[in-house]
C-alpha cells in the first residue's frame, strides 16, 4: 500500500461518536467520503445531522437508502415500530432491545465498497468501549475479524480503523471537544422526536458522557 | 451452538450457483430464508428468477432494495449504465469491469442480519473456484475472514458456508443437475435483456459449464 495516497471513508451516523471520528479523520489527513445509511431506524433524523456535520467539514456525503431492511429485521426497537424503546442506562441488559442485528457489518460493508470505488485506503468507524457490553459488533474481536476481511475483499487492502475501541464515551467526548466538535449538530435519541427525550439508553449515555468529561452539554432534553 | 436447531439463510441471486446452493442447503436441512439484493444491477431481472426458485422450493424470500447503492459505486459495468458490459471469457482480465466493489461483503452482511433476526445458525453463499481470478470477494481467504467475522458479530455464532469454494463452475452444474435444479429458472446474463445475450462473460461461462459438465442447456441465447 506504500505508494497509495492515504484517504479515508467514514461511517457517519450523525451521533456523537461518528462526529468525533470525522474530525479525528480530518486531523489524520484526507477524508474522501462520509457514508450514512437509512436502515429504517426510528431515529432516521440522525441522518440530517450527519448531513450537517459533513457540510460543516466540506466532506462529500452519501446517504444510502436501505430502509427496506426494516422488513427483514423484526424485533429491534430501532426498526420495529411495535417494540418500545427501553428507558434506562445504556449498559443495562434491557438495551438489547435496541440492537439491530449485524448492523455494523452492513454499515462497514457499504463504507468499504465506497472506499474501493473511490480509491480510498481506510475506513473509519466510531465504536467505543461503552458499546461492548450490549453490542457484539462493537467489540474488539469483531473489529479485528472485519479488519482481516477488509484486507482481502478488494485488489488493494482497505484498512479498517476503530480509533475509539478502547475509549469510554466520556473519553470520546473529551477528545471531540478538543477537536472542536459542534455538539449541537449531533443527534443521539433513539426516539427521534423533536428534541432528545433524555430517558432512552443513548440519551442517558449522552448526558452521562458530557458530565464525566466535564464538557458543556448544549442539548435540549424533554426531561 | 450445540442445542440450537440448525437452520440456514441463503444468498439467492437467481443465478446458477445460488440455485444449486439453495438445493444443496435444502438437502442439508431446514432453510429459513432466502435473501436477494437489488443493488442497482443492470440485470436485476435475476431477482425475478430468484423469486421463482424460492417459490418452487417453498422458501421464504425477501428482496432488499439497496438500489441507491448505485450512486455510490460508479465504474462497474453492472451498476453504471455508462460502462459497457465486456464480452469474452469470464476469467479474462477485461471482466474486472463487472466487479461491483465489495458486493459479497454487502450481500453476506444482510444475509447474516437475517440469520440473527430469524434465529438461523448458518448462512450459505455460492462462490466457486471459477470466480477466484477476477473477484477478490469469492476467494478462500475472503471466505475465511468473513467466517471469523460472522462467528463474533452476534450473541450466537453464525456459521458461514461456501460449499462450492473449491469446485469449478462445471462441477457446480453437475452437482445441481444431480440435485434437480430447474435451470430454466436461473438467470446469468449481465445485460439483463429479454433472453441471454450469449456473449458477455457470465453467458460464456454458463455455456461452457453446461458443456463441460455434459448437462443439457435449456437456455435460449441471442447468439
Amino acid at each position: 500500500m506504500s505508494d497509495r495516497k492515504v484517504s479515508r471513508v467514514i461511517v457517519l451516523s450523525g451521533g456523537m461518536d461518528s462526529a468525533v471520528a470525522l474530525l479525528w479523520a480530518k486531523q489524520q489527513g484526507h477524508v474522501a467520503h462520509a457514508v450514512s445509511i437509512d436502515y429504517g431506524q426510528r431515529h432516521r433524523k440522525e441522518i440530517l445531522f450527519a448531513g450537517q456535520l459533513a457540510s460543516l467539514t466540506d466532506t462529500p456525503h452519501t446517504v444510502v437508502d436501505m430502509s427496506s431492511l426494516k422488513g427483514l429485521l423484526p424485533g429491534s426497537a430501532l426498526t420495529d415500530d411495535s417494540v418500545e424503546v427501553p428507558k434506562g442506562h445504556y449498559a443495562d441488559p434491557t438495551m438489547k432491545a435496541t440492537v439491530v442485528p449485524n448492523r455494523n457489518m452492513i454499515l462497514l460493508s457499504v463504507a468499504v465498497a465506497a472506499a474501493c470505488a473511490h480509491d480510498a485506503t481506510h475506513v473509519v468507524y466510531g465504536a467505543h468501549a461503552g458499546d461492548h457490553p450490549i453490542y457484539p459488533d462493537c467489540r474488539p474481536e469483531f473489529v479485528e475479524a472485519m479488519w482481516h476481511a477488509c484486507s482481502v475483499c478488494w485488489y488493494e487492502p482497505i484498512e479498517l480503523e476503530a480509533p475509539f475501541i478502547d475509549k469510554t464515551k466520556a473519553e470520546v467526548v473529551a477528545l471531540g471537544e478538543a477537536l472542536g466538535v459542534q455538539w449541537k449538530y449531533t443527534w443521539s435519541c433513539y426516539e427521534g422526536g423533536d428534541i432528545h427525550c433524555g430517558r432512552c439508553g443513548t440519551c442517558v449515555e449522552r448526558i452521562e458522557a458530557f458530565e464525566i468529561a466535564g464538557v458543556h452539554d448544549p442539548t435540549e432534553y424533554a426531561l
